[in-house]
């Protein structure tokens, strides 16, 4: 199996805690998105879309990050990464969808280019269009954790899942743009709670071996 | 059941068409999100997250879109949304979260209003930002739907299922904002497929009750 990921992209991020928390062996190859190695030829006859991650399993190419979890989880069920009731699933579908619909894709490298390049938002512009969209997606998942029902050690229950390899990211890139993080009490306790856990914290950034010595 | 919906908005249409489809009967109330009914207290008290669609399934409130459907999908099997084969569930699944997570949330409307008064777009410059992420987003989709194997008189196969509505609202809301559609010919084949089936159909901006006369 292999990954086509990057270093600091927060969706490759989610696909690496999966394949960690299911005890997935799998080569890495770099897709450095700010060189541009996206649009690439080699890259786009795997993908078409200049984007990662992307993972290749057999002959099969999977992409989208929360396509490539759910297909991981039900090709390799243990530990499961959803609970087994529809409510639930839902309920954690629904977490995770804060994140990788609502909240990341205002705030991808493409955008931020888009935004600073072709409108010439200045620094402070960008650093407040990045914090109100983080913002608001964290408000929503920290309602959703603080009142639901369901919301236990981790997101949902006692046990990491699709929504918590959502929610470590989504903070992790919040903070690395200097979000402030106090408004969010349950979100931050679920995410030391999963940064306590081996093959999460393995999956971090920092320890990815595409990781700069000079980032 | 109960759905919280706005004719125009492309997330409730996605709900609306796996309701059809299902054949499940559903009361609808409209939440005008040009009008800010998402920020009033007796929504929040459903909704946590100022936005729609969401759905009350006895005491459930389910939220986020690609989630209720997978939701509606689990608890009322037929017609199914899904192939059953783990790669074509994530083919399916990618497709589809090529406009949920990469393409919609970007030209929604608290974004196109933060562009317009916070960031003091023009008109153009705010026609640009929509046509070139639908595009993006768009084009991805016929990338897949092109080469892939798996395409039928669908997305996937010969019946219509969730990268199916994803793909329609996606197509009508690529119309609404004058994006072109040439570069687009198996969407498009795939999107006059759909509307040839009623129950999508029926799901149209156009034929919901709260679509206004004057628009």
């Amino acid at each position: 199996m292999k990954l086509f990921s990057y270093w600091r992209s927060l969706a490759s991020y989610r696909v690496r805690i999966a394949l960690n928390l299911k005890g997935v062996d799998c080569d890495i190859e770099t897709i450095d998105l700010l060189g541009g190695d996206q649009f690439e030829a080699s890259y786009r006859a795997v993908n078409p879309q200049p984007v990662v991650p992307a993972l290749v399993d057999g002959g099969t190419v999977l992409f989208q990050s929360l396509a490539i979890v759910e297909y991981l989880d039900e090709t390799r069920p243990e530990p499961p990464l959803l609970p087994a009731d529809p409510r639930g699933r839902a309920r954690v579908r629904g977490i995770a969808q804060i994140a990788s619909s609502d909240t990341h894709p205002l705030i991808v490298p493409r955008i931020r280019k888009y935004l600073t390049e072709d409108l010439a938002l200045s620094d402070d512009e960008l650093q407040a269009w990045i914090r109100r969209w983080m913002g608001a997606g964290l408000a929503a998942m920290e309602a959703h954790l603080a009142a639901g029902p369901g919301t236990g050690r981790f997101c949902h229950g006692d046990r990491p899942g699709l929504a918590d390899l959502c929610l470590v990211p989504q903070i992790v890139g919040s903070r690395m743009f200097g979000c402030p993080m106090d408004p969010y009490p349950t979100a931050m306790r679920i995410f030391e709670a999963c940064m306590a856990v081996d093959p999460i914290a393995d999956a971090h950034p920092t320890k990815q071996p595409d990781f700069p010595a000079d980032a």
